[in-house]
């Protein structure tokens, strides 16, 4: 086994910073077979992973950071709304939701940077609501790795639409075999 | 279940097209502990995914195309080798690879385009030397899904090297559930 990269705030902002555009890459313009398209009743389209990142931008990843900077464990952050994005994204266009993810982003590591964190700051803790204690870096490394997350559902939902079309080769298309543990 | 959507040549140029830019996006300046980490022996990093797509423009997709145009089922597709990457990327830097990728790419689909496909011919016959007899439009959406299903392996290996870091997050972050079936 490798040895497992260890929190660095540089390189951990070096992944946030490049999802917008990432997103942008593969989804502007596609047409909508692939963008609204989900994996079954109850399940995310990449028009509805983009929404959920954005509410993500504007009421969770920041905010606990500042909650665990000014109270620590005393105030459990608040619960994340894994659904809010099903109402809110509901009147715009992929085209806006993947610009108001890319401004918000910008701005949130904007606000990040502005916080100069030390590698002392990088421990403080912070109660989750049902984790329990966790540290400011594992609050930052997981905004990384959610992005990741998302990029691995969405790349699954794209896929999925393909499931049929690709006949016998699905077996051998390792994303169809994922069982949907991204969702 | 959602229907699933049928091959169309347009849409899946659409997702072709857009890979390059979406790597590109996601990789190029990211830090080596990225890009040039894997899951553990005999797995692939990211710099080892680019070098395989590289592979797979140069030997496969057009390549098979071609045979089944030309032999249809009487000459079977040569066998993908897919290790040559590791030998061939050897003295590249992620940069020439991505470069790479982009301009191989951009040949192969111009030369789709230029085959000037229509629908009767989606059904046309090849042979595969392990799944046996495959068509035309399969052989296409399996390009397309194979783009796919390394953008899910990309993200998989990358989250991987932050496993320890996001500490007791990791039971909510679907992406370090996969078990691998990308590889």
């Amino acid at each position: 086994m490798a040895t497992l990269t260890e929190f660095n705030l540089d390189e951990t902002i070096a992944v946030l910073t490049r999802t917008p555009a990432t997103l942008d890459a593969l989804l502007r313009g596609l047409p909508a077979s692939w963008v609204r398209s989900n994996e079954g009743r109850d399940t995310w389209s990449a028009f509805d992973i983009v929404g959920h990142l954005i509410v993500g931008e504007r009421t969770d990843w920041m905010a606990r950071a500042r909650i665990i900077l000014e109270n620590g464990e005393a105030r459990p952050f608040d619960p994340f709304d894994r659904f809010a994005q099903l109402k809110e994204s509901q009147n715009k266009s992929l085209e806006q939701l993947l610009d108001d993810f890319a401004r918000l982003r910008r701005e949130n590591l904007a606000a990040l940077q502005a916080l100069n964190l030390q590698a002392k700051d990088f421990g403080r803790r912070g109660r989750h609501p049902a984790l329990g204690v966790v540290t400011l870096s594992q609050l930052l490394a997981t905004w990384a790795v959610h992005d990741l997350t998302h990029v691995h559902q969405l790349s699954r939902v794209m896929a999925h639409q393909y499931r049929d079309a690709v006949g016998p080769w699905s077996a051998y298309l390792g994303v169809l075999q994922c069982n949907g543990h991204s969702s």
